[in-house]
């Protein structure tokens, strides 16, 4: 039966991936590095190894050397003689040496730059800063090899630099409130893939969730006891800091602002009381815009907020402002009628820069969802480009700096490939070299509607990856296929920062088959993906409470054994071979039985009973292609043929398979 | 190959345990209520299932209360109605009423007895406080059944109350720290088999782990960094508290204290400096009880820590005082001849007596390891038993009140069968009825040497359950099979409150197998365990910062094949039967086949090389008993068997192969 451990050996075996005993890891980086020299030799990894710093480095290179080393012995199981790397460890005794120039600042534009030397006998990191320094450690972390005598570093001289500086992760813990191991694990696995910033959503129509010492209300009311105090919100920036990772705020206003108005009813348009929201969409509480308490109230929070955060950028959401609530509201049309407001973008503008100067006063940029974008509004804001690429085009040309998230929402659960072929400058955008200048690069954009502790691993990663190489690597490095080969392997290495994308995969599935053998729930897992883009929930069937613990929750984005299947299918019709030809029959073989143990599983553990027509769908679809592989003559696609695919086609329990269309190519190329 | 799924399956399967479709989870409860009485009919569990609370209870009830409907809609999959558990909800509407007549106190002695009626439209709690209640909230749970129809709970009426009033988990952050999520998803655990008190373990030599506002070089300079804010003190105490747990602290004193002595050496015997110890043992430094110093920082400290832990026991450890830095010491010698103290156990019950000042008057009550048992301190102290249960019977003579860890040390990884038959009153035990209620109940004890945050899960789970029924359940309730039986079902259902026992392991294996297929090394994991004891560390190699990520930190006791298979062995010598000789020569052809396996994976994955000799071993007898099953001909026990045993008793990479004793048996009934 498929699982987990065989289905990644399949994996590697299949595309013959991962660096077997003779074969260095040069192969592996991920993102890959600008500049890549291979060498002669080996250093090999003894248990005396041991890591020295020089040069003038902030003491955070400290740190996280000392966090290489515990990676590197519990890959590698030497006890290597350091507890921690100090600064009175001296170089000449050390075989990695790491030198740097100057202390990093974690600020926008820092130099990240750094070479890496792997001789026989010696390695060296040098950067200007220990942000670069800490990019080399990550790389040299991913070169680890093996051979018959152990565990060594292959010869390498590796120059790297980002290519984008905005590097960058949203994390909504308002939607679904995410504790702080789940954002810390997640920072770590930012770093091992070089990102740099964290973008935090802390407010929304579900949740305040952060403590305020203003007003209070905001938290206690709006948050359902779920918020971060401010002690822990220094923890997660010194935390990421400690990474070379930025954290900056979002304060989602004046739309998607319910929690808000839980505590502090003026603040709206209309008149409450508000309850904390547990659906999911856009809703209609707004602050109103002509309170001078709203920005009272405002200034006060995002005081204490630009206190916390030390990053000079400072999100105010901005997006989804329809506005029904100002047309129902008398004050609210006087006002606009007494300012000159022709409508309610004309409002948000008004609205904006009153936010405009708190922000300034406190020495934040502003940075807001392309719905900020405004003619009224200075060049001196940073756009956020959700809606689509567009927008940052015109916000480049009109002289705003910006970054881009259009085509990075991993809650949409598409695949790794769309985000990664989404380049925020591609060859052929219509934009001077100054203009290009302006986009600073792009984020990953973690909504959480459907994600919660147990599953937000598993939705961020291993995507994240393929963003993280499209905003560092060269536009150049475009593979699809060797990105997915990568991203297998960096997927088992994110797991040893406590990354849960894989082991609660298992967790889930044991829960749903109540300890009995759940292979064929895994089988079938592995070849669905939950409803994508803005479809799982066209029935409104979720709220913020219900269980997340099912089969939608299970599968992922790239469902393995699917895309497994897809590539061997395209390589077969591409180029056709006895192998490939029994690979083939293999899996649809498995496949076609797997719905037997299915049912079975499901008699046992109800929660699963709801996915029996697309097990029987899958069964049905496989069993049909086996025997026209079988058959002499060519394939008649028939009515029954039609109906089998009408069924594996229709959505089910909120997933759907991914192996219809490369079975179709399959069936389409026996017709002949 | 051995798989944890099939595994499981296989157990299920071969002791008949798990409810079938047919049949209830009556049998599956831990601990083991004091009385059920079963019922007809059933509660059908429906999507439209409500919650209410009604009575005087502490608003505690109703975080658990909506914790357990989002534990039951998480395995159910069922979208119930209800965010929250809320009092405004009326008893009518209720599908489960949950009657409390008052507020609990989480203090030691408080009422936790419950009543628990499941009828078929309707289930009740009731409880004269919150905790009692909670209590039945988690037995509930584990009555969750499922037949043709879906989930449903079987009609039972139990009423239940615990044996022993103090039943605690203690664990030790100062040798490994253990992060906040480590600590909460433990006290989650605890709650979850009905323990109610969990004992910090803060100070040690390798490190002191709290915030100190008075003297705070104390966790500057002690904790590498890796330390509890007095928030993040507050905020465990909170988190236990509404789980009914009490926390106390223990600050070990005045052996055990290296780490106050690294930024305070003006408190030590003898003069400094003083480093953060690395190594595991007992080591010399010790506070000097002749200097008033040491006296003003303990009271400023414990004066802090007194205001943190609002719990009246303080636990002062007192153990392991070698005294030699004392012996060393000229104004401790001094000392000791000008207040006539004639050994160092009078001038620690000296330095106790002090201590037991400060105590008193921060309103505490002194808890110590028992050699703070000396006939000059005063029977209010509570004497805490981890030597043997001699001195905790002493101790109740004495009129001393106790708690018994001796037997409950789960560091040592014994199995759990050893710790389930450890009563803490055995009906033997020659003590009155007064000094019988002296004893107040026990304590597992989690010591952190070898145990990280990746591992401590497994270390506590599942064993830490059956001394949990130990604690809670009748003297009479002592069926180690049966016990085993239930622990399988728990360790699953444990899962889903965050513990890591299992999936880390799984994590662990695919580091080590470098993303190969693992089930080679699965298969010697689950029949090889920890070195026990002391044994693991006899040869000194681990340090604070070892590597704890090989094969003895993968291996747990209990190894899950080699228990399965003792049992299969014992039964079919007591009873043989074709069936299980056939499942017995079917488990050793595939342990006399698996050292090809590993063989080859080791030569992918050099961290399990190490354990080739023991891979071997396991193959070489089980080949050996194959071959004798299959003979017609008595068996004989030659050299070469002799030698191959001899071979498969020693520990290698610091592991035992637990399968040796029952493969030995089978062999000498052949003999025949």
């Amino acid at each position: 039966m498929p699982h987990l451990k065989h289905c990644l050996a399949a994996l590697f075996a299949l595309f013959a991936l991962i660096s077997t005993v003779a074969k260095p890891m040069t192969d592996q980086l991920l993102p890959v590095p600008q500049s890549i020299e291979k060498g002669q030799g080996r250093f090999r990894l003894e248990a005396t190894f041991q890591v020295a710093v020089e040069g003038n480095p902030d003491p955070r290179i400290y740190s996280a050397a000392s966090r290489f080393l515990r990676r590197l012995d519990g890959r590698s199981g030497l006890f290597f003689p350091q507890d921690y790397v100090k600064p009175t460890d001296l170089a000449d005794a050390s075989d990695l040496l790491i030198t740097v120039s100057r202390p990093g600042s974690v600020a926008l534009g820092e130099d990240e730059s750094y070479r890496l030397v792997v001789e026989k006998k010696r390695i060296r990191i040098l950067a200007e800063t220990d942000l670069g320094a800490m990019h080399g450690l990550e790389t040299l972390l991913q070169l680890l090899s093996v051979d018959e005598d152990g565990f060594y570093f292959p010869a390498v001289e590796i120059e790297d630099a980002p290519r984008f500086a905005w590097r960058g992760l949203m994390i909504d813990s308002a939607r679904h409130f995410m504790p702080m191991d789940a954002l810390k694990r997640n920072l770590d696995g930012m770093a091992a893939v070089k990102l740099n910033v964290m973008h935090w959503h802390l407010t929304e129509d579900q949740g305040f969730r952060v403590e305020t010492k203003s007003y209070p209300r905001l938290h206690e009311l709006g948050s359902d006891g779920m918020y971060y105090t401010q002690e822990q919100i220094r923890e997660i920036v010194a935390y990421a800091a400690d990474r070379g990772i930025r954290v900056y705020p979002e304060f989602d206003v004046p739309g998607h602002a319910t929690a808000w108005l839980v505590g502090h009813p003026e603040m709206a348009s209309l008149p409450g009381p508000y309850e904390i929201e547990r659906g999911w969409g856009i809703f209609e509480p707004t602050l109103d815009p002509s309170k001078e308490v709203v920005y009272e109230i405002l200034e006060a929070v995002f005081t204490e907020m630009a206190a916390l955060f030390p990053d000079p950028y400072f999100h105010i959401g901005g997006d989804e402002v329809e506005g029904h609530h100002w047309e129902q509201s008398e004050t609210v049309q006087r006002f606009m009628e007494e300012n000159g407001l022709a409508d309610k973008h004309a409002l948000q503008a008004h609205f904006n820069q009153r936010i405009l100067k708190i922000l300034t006063k406190l020495e934040k940029r502003m940075i807001g969802w392309d719905e900020i974008l405004h003619p009224e509004m200075p060049t001196n804001i940073v756009i956020h480009s959700w809606r689509g690429r567009e927008s940052m085009v015109a916000a480049a040309k009109d002289g705003y700096q910006s970054i881009l998230s259009n085509g990075y929402y991993i809650d949409l659960m598409q695949p790794a490939s769309e985000h990664y072929l989404n380049d925020p400058l591609p060859k052929d955008v219509d934009l001077s070299e100054a203009e290009r200048e302006r986009v600073l690069g792009g984020e990953a954009t973690m909504w959480s509607e459907h994600v919660t502790p147990e599953t937000v691993d598993s939705r961020i990663w291993p995507r994240t990856a393929a963003i993280a190489e499209r905003l560092w690597s060269s536009a150049e490095v475009d593979d699809v296929r060797d990105m997915y080969r990568r991203l297998d392997t960096i997927a088992l290495q994110l797991e040893e920062l406590g990354l849960a994308h894989l082991k609660n995969r298992d967790m889930m599935m044991r829960r749903l088959a109540r300890g009995y053998d759940y292979s064929a729930l895994e089988a079938l897992a592995d070849v669905v993906e939950p409803l994508k883009i803005y479809r799982r929930n066209a029935d409104l069937s979720y709220r913020s409470f219900s269980p997340y613990t099912l089969l939608p929750d299970v599968a992922t984005a790239d469902a393995r054994d699917a895309l497994r299947f897809r590539f061997l299918v395209e390589d077969y019709l591409a180029n056709p071979s006895e192998r490939r030809q029994q690979a083939i029959s293999k899996q649809l073989r498995r496949w076609a039985k797997n719905h037997d143990a299915f049912e079975a599983l499901a008699r046992k553990a109800p929660a699963i009973r709801e996915a029996l027509p697309i097990s029987q769908a899958l069964s049905d679809l496989a069993g049909l292609a086996l025997a026209a592989m079988e058959r002499e003559d060519p394939f008649v696609w028939d009515e029954t043929t039609e109906a089998l695919f009408e069924a594996a086609r229709q959505p089910v329990a909120k997933v759907e398979l991914q192996v219809v269309q490369p079975i179709e190519a399959l069936l389409r190329s026996l017709e002949q």
